[in-house]
């Protein structure tokens, strides 16, 4: 039995860090700094709470997050938003540590598709282990408690025919080791769906199997839209109780090391936002401002993104 | 208690019909007579039993569809696809009949938004009946039994606030009722979400009221994807054992009279097709093939369409 809709949502905003990523691919100025900023901005003024804003990653490997941080010094968090980064490594971790207004949550990860972690994070599973300690031991060593548990590639891969469930309650299983090595502790897991292989049953079956597991975790989701199945993966989630994803306005985003031909982005915010409306679940979202920061994204990035709200009115007749 | 996943779904294909009468808007002449025929013939061999090619509608109202006649006339169906077409009251209905070609799935048509039957049908509600009842009647003469029901603008309206599903049950009894008086009897209730309100709690909500009431009744969807919700409203649909669906290759489509900003195609045929197969529903339809006709749409419409898997692989790694 599904324990039902949830009563609220956290929609953490996405798009900013994984859409500028992808959006610069190719040429890393073709968006001006000027332009994340201005987004940003907006964006913070939506009723999010939490905006990802930038990657702390190689400019060698990713060009265009090179002005990372120059974004963080030219942001003004409002009361109540957190402003947070990505890292894949501890040099990253560092650079956010000593980042001016960036909120730190404490996160580990790893690939369920090791195939996948030696292209995104150019390294195999020991490597990734030694890693994830390394950097569980830099939180501890700050006083900074663990927060999450962030598994990539959890629902399949482009690279693998299959990713086994049993797989990625054994990633997880790792990761709340390596907290407990420490003294912390993980409190939220955040399965990935990296490369848009999931699917409804899928999600079910997985948020079951890891709520078994671990019922003391709360659980959240990264979903792509590569294959269409996006916002049915996040209906099947809310029926499981499941409130808390990762979105980006517009559709924006992309993993440029995902191997897929298309766009695929992330499940857009304004759909969510829309279908939790309809379902008569609260986010704390403003669904027309969020709207009109898509709409921006849209122009900025200069074509069209794949989110049906851009064009299509949300509110109904009087 | 939805009743589960159903082991196998009927698609009907409703591109070629809804895409190019959305397409042509503006001028008549854009899609060429031949790209259609070339695009409906690649769909005939894909495993598709039923196409819907062509509306009956006056060329005045629809100028894109003026040439109805000749795609009929150029036709030629393989063993096992049936060619069908819409008309929305007697002439039409005549015209369907006199054509070749086309195969006659007899059915009555209400809207339960009577603001957009004014707009679509150009009829208030006792015509609508009227009109239904004359239809009704050419098919008693003909001695063609009844099979379809469709009820429009089934989940809201861009004309109104709301649809209340008693409307919706209305419509559907008023039309159970006209099969009745002239000796025959309605075998599906096709519900559509012309303007595209549905939600998936809305979708599980309309069925089984339509199920518990006329528990000897198919039921049938017709979706759009006008604010992104779509397939997760046909998720939520096969959940309730719903076996049925009418979709658009790439995304195509939209009605023209809906008030409509945005594109507002059907649900994607082989972003539905990909979700069936996922939960190990049986559709007879090559995906592959498809989706090669999806581009080929593409190809023609000369913009991109908004299914994401014209760019993305729906085959898994070996």
């Amino acid at each position: 039995m599904a324990p039902g809709l949830p009563n609220s949502v956290e929609i953490v905003e996405v798009g900013p860090r994984e859409g500028f990523q992808f959006e610069g691919m190719g040429d890393p100025r073709r968006i001006a700094l000027a332009d994340k900023l201005r987004l940003i901005e907006a964006l913070a003024h939506t009723g999010l709470r939490r905006i990802q804003v930038v990657s702390f990653v190689s400019p060698r490997a990713v060009p265009q997050m090179a002005d990372a941080e120059a974004i963080c010094a030219a942001l003004k968090p409002p009361a109540g938003v957190a402003f947070t980064g990505i890292y894949l490594n501890d040099r990253g971790l560092e650079r956010a540590l000593a980042a001016p207004n960036i909120t730190i949550v404490p996160e580990l990860v790893l690939s369920a598709s090791e195939a996948f972690a030696r292209r995104n994070q150019r390294r195999d599973f020991a490597q990734e282990i030694a890693m994830q300690r390394t950097m569980a031991q830099i939180y501890a060593d700050r006083g900074l408690v663990l927060d999450t548990a962030n598994i990539m590639a959890a629902f399949g891969s482009n690279m693998e025919p299959e990713i086994p469930l049993a797989t990625v309650l054994e990633k997880i299983a790792a990761l709340v080791g390596i907290a407990a090595e420490t003294g912390s502790a993980i409190r939220t897991v955040n399965l990935a769906d990296t490369m848009g292989w999931a699917n409804p049953a899928l999600v079910r079956r997985t948020v079951r199997a890891v709520r078994d597991r671990w019922p003391e975790l709360r659980i959240g989701l990264h979903l792509h839209d590569t294959r269409g199945l996006g916002i049915a993966n996040v209906y099947a989630a809310l029926e499981e109780g499941v409130d808390r994803f990762d979105t980006g306005l517009g559709g924006l985003g992309g993993c440029p090391f995902a191997g897929n031909k298309g766009a695929a982005g992330n499940v857009s915010t304004e759909e969510v936002l829309f279908l939790c409306r309809e379902l008569g679940i609260a986010t704390g979202v403003d669904i027309g401002a969020l709207i009109a920061c898509a709409r921006l994204a849209e122009e900025i990035v200069g074509h069209p993104l794949p989110s049906k709200l851009i064009t299509s009115s949300w509110e109904r007749a009087a």
